[in-house]
């Protein structure tokens, strides 16, 4: 990163606030630990606060003394290896401008309050629509102060970064996993199909890491779908077929968000009929829906599995590129704010894929709210069905190394805030 | 184990062959490995012959000569670490004695070809039952064989042992993923219930194993249902707003086979009548099931989590203390049967709790196989919706210690033979 000199012109003295929001990940707490990291080295920085369950807590002044609190290289370290927001986390949308200010309002009397002027909020699409909107605001209020989005977001679908902190381990969590199922279905010589339901709405990069077991040989799974190419139940069933024919276990990845060329939910379009015992129509996941599809088309053995919640949540296989990357996001978002930046979001830039490197910046908020990066075009095969070598080469660096958690009694230990 | 002396009168010279059989564990490989061990050790065993896909593959001869194959320490240290069954498996049901003696007849004939005088065979309930009744064919038999069966099941559900090989494993995946699921279902103030399906259709080992965060102060799952218990869903409702009126996060554990008092099925009674697009009568998981009718008729954010296939698959994050034994239990079937022990099964004997400490055994195989050891009444509280004390105590042993399995560009290195 980029070090501007501190000069007086850009002194800002005064104490500091963090708080964490949307859907937590593996990483998210060490961007927090990062912040921890730089709040305690900058001098700039008296005291820094958490806020509880991000502006939900920062509007009731639920806030805990940082500072003070973690006191030790072990907490912070433990801190680092503990899943999910250490602070609690929040899905509450701020007002649009001119809308309703009183909300605004509120924040900026808790800010003068506690003479807050740094306020890092670390965050996925939805966190930094927040910080976009308080960054408008205060730029016509005479109350100085420097406004950090830290990303995080296992979806890994924020512009303006190569990547997102949280991407990494939730990668590494669903290749290690589907390496392990793939050996698991190969076990039986009876033909079966094994669907895999990954996370990923809008974007195919968590679904595209299923494919990361090809650059250690294996060869699985057969199918990847992500939502970037329109589904085509004719090709799928083809495409099946082709496989049973080459061997018995085909194994399945796809994105819970694939859609038909009408922009239909394969998981809507599918189930749409299903009722449930109270006369409800009923979705179920889209591996479900294609796990039924298979067995009425097909006939053979099927089965689907939902990754869920721990592909965001399993730190105990965190990628060690990813927590190493998400402390110095978040320290270097301390440290641009001292030295004069606000309004930005922090990013990684990288500056080769082999030997992989990288540098921290950050970039305009404005410029990087409200957007989606899918998975480029040339990342996915002609046919749709599958990433190409060049995907498998762009997110394997990101998953590289391991982790060293504290286990007591087997068990891992977190740090409850 | 008592060790018996080999006389002249119980030596057998010749080879022996090894299977696996049944679903996969992540154990399941370090018995083979032990089996591999004991067998390169002893000279009473020429070539150790590995079956592919079990007795199926043994019928047609598809034997792999894992001796020649076993030539270095990091192989069977890979293997160790290697998830599912490396020879293939199978899920043969021999025929009753007297019923079709011709599959018996060609066993016989491949036994006679390669010279195999032991048969070692890695698997749960239905693969000792194919132990018992070739024992029992090949006493009348005048070809002298050793014929031994090696538990492993993550159900944890055979009787004649303290606990199988693979429970540990697959408990201590349970154990992990609930305590970062935890984490995860607190960072949110809005009120939620989340219900985590674990497998064992028949006993609770499994699901009691997500208490085990207990023991290292995590004060959930809130409750946790056991097939041993009938279920019924009046007293789930009032456990749930009881459980909701403390706090907003409420986490349950639920075994895929709990039961209502007639027997039937909580995920065929409550969905039956659902129907898929095709029309047919659609059975959801047991979670899926109970997050229907906690919507209904409790009306807060519900989610439901099915853990499936990497709970008998994840070795990753395999117990240490489970592998180690596992390979001795593979180890101690080869020392046993060259010193003269046959038709029996491997046991582990738990010698004491605190500290942890057994030693392994065999026991007679007609008296094991076709029976199901389900959790005792006395694990499982007054109320029927949660494990005690005692029972977290009895298995928190058994998920002790980390393993170190190598990883390679980020994914874990497994073995293919």
């Amino acid at each position: 990163m980029q070090v501007r000199k501190v000069t007086d012109m850009n002194k800002l003295i005064g104490n500091a606030v963090v708080g964490q929001s949307g859907g937590p990940t593996a990483a998210i707490n060490a961007t927090l630990s990062g912040v921890i990291r730089g709040a305690l080295a900058a001098e700039e920085i008296e005291t820094l606060y958490g806020m509880r369950n991000g502006v939900e807590g920062l509007l009731e002044e639920r806030l805990i003394n940082l500072s003070e609190y973690f006191d030790s290289e072990y907490k912070l370290t433990t801190l680092e290896n503990t899943p999910a927001a250490a602070l609690g986390s929040c899905r509450k949308k701020l007002p649009k401008k001119g809308e309703d200010d009183s909300v605004y309002e509120k924040l900026l009397s808790v800010f003068k309050k506690y003479n807050i002027r740094y306020f890092f909020y670390i965050g996925g699409n939805d966190s930094m629509d927040t910080v976009a909107k308080l960054s408008e605001y205060t730029k016509t209020h005479d109350y100085e102060m420097r406004i950090m989005g830290v990303p995080k977001t296992i979806d890994n679908d924020l512009v303006g970064t190569d990547h997102t902190p949280g991407y990494g381990s939730a990668a590494k969590h669903i290749a290690v996993t589907l390496s392990e199922i793939i050996r698991d279905c190969a076990v039986y010589t009876k033909k079966a199909v094994t669907i895999v339901e990954i996370m990923g709405r809008d974007a195919g990069w968590l679904t595209a890491a299923s494919a990361l077991g090809r650059a250690a040989g294996i060869d699985a799974p057969d199918l990847v779908y992500l939502p970037e190419v329109p589904f085509s139940m004719d090709e799928f069933f083809s495409s099946v077929y082709a496989c049973l024919d080459k061997h018995p276990n085909v194994v399945i990845a796809v994105s819970e968000g694939i859609r038909f060329a009408d922009g239909t939910y394969v998981c809507e379009g599918i189930s749409a009929s299903s009722v449930d015992a109270f006369g409800h129509k009923q979705l179920s996941g889209t591996g479900k829906a294609l796990e039924l599809a298979v067995k009425e088309k097909i006939g053979c053995k099927v089965r689907s599995i939902e990754l869920n919640l721990p592909q965001r949540c399993a730190s105990h296989i965190a990628s060690k590129t990813d927590l190493e990357e998400s402390v110095c996001v978040g320290r270097g978002a301390v440290e641009a704010a001292v030295n004069g930046v606000t309004r930005e979001m922090m990013t990684i830039v990288r500056k080769t894929t082999e030997p992989y490197t990288y540098e921290i910046s950050h970039s305009d908020i404005a410029e990087i709210a409200n957007k989606v990066k899918e998975v480029p075009r040339e990342f996915i095969n002609e046919e749709g069905n599958n990433v190409t070598d060049e995907c498998v080469k762009y997110i394997l660096p990101l998953i590289e190394g391991e982790t060293s958690p504290e286990f007591r009694m087997g068990l891992p230990v977190h740090i409850v805030l």
